[in-house]
């Protein structure tokens, strides 16, 4: 396995670590305690599984694997705190779109040949690209990554 | 810059990235809060930096920087849970602790050279790493930026 192949092995395989033990997780917890706050006035477990959900759908827009499918997620999980007064789909909805986000990102990394990670992400212009080549869509990977591990310590609060 | 210095590049950002979050947070939050749990029953702030501070002094052995220099922080903050009725350093000394850690592993950082990130890290057998190439230090990194990300977003609760 050459350099390339190994890193890409180790980022994608870091992220889907975290996608399920998030899983493993949500599962284990049930759905009263996902609707319970992490802590006291702050945000609740079904709350944080849709805003992961709709970001993580979006990402296969900033990877070039196609366009979002769950835009209705975006006002309420992502552009909006929790308790915003806005409907908010049920938990048995919310986990079917994770499940079927995750499948489609699995199937849509399994695609991506080593030069498409070390290119540009498409969220940015090709001039800054130049500029700063760590800009790619390996480097989104590791970003969300972060993200889910940053909200997957926080749900580990509801056990 | 090559596709190996890239990939170095992004995961030690990505790992800076979060260290200097938390200076960020543990300086903007002040010793009081630091000193209150991240939820009812769950850790305290104090704990969690301990925590994070030696699981990273630790770092240094495995990546071939050195030995670590604070194993006396183990017991109280890797060995056992919070609140386990052992004496515990000061809130002082412990951000004191945190920063020289931090200092050290990046001025160990700058002398590995890529080859470096792609050897096997130290708590594995040149066997085991034969069969599995992304068991090396730079999968050790993304490892403990998963792992920081996650208490960071634990800490976020005490804001």
């Amino acid at each position: 396995m050459d350099k390339e192949a190994i890193v890409i092995k180790m980022a994608v395989s870091n992220w889907q670590a975290y996608v399920q033990r998030t899983q493993k997780l949500f599962t284990e917890l049930g759905d009263e305690k996902l609707l319970n706050a992490i802590a006291p006035g702050k945000n609740r477990g079904i709350y944080l599984l849709g805003h992961l959900t709709a970001y993580h759908d979006a990402l296969v827009e900033i990877l070039g694997l196609g366009t979002r499918n769950y835009p209705e997620l975006y006002e309420v999980f992502l552009q909006n705190p929790d308790r915003a007064d806005l409907p908010m789909p049920g938990l048995a909805q919310v986990k079917e779109v994770w499940y079927k986000v995750h499948e489609r990102l699995d199937a849509g990394f399994a695609t991506m040949q080593p030069a498409d990670w070390f290119a540009r992400h498409n969220a940015m212009t090709d001039e800054d690209f130049d500029k700063d080549p760590t800009r790619n869509k390996l480097n989104v990977l590791l970003n969300r990554t972060g993200h889910l591990a940053n909200h997957y310590g926080q749900l580990l609060l509801l056990k």
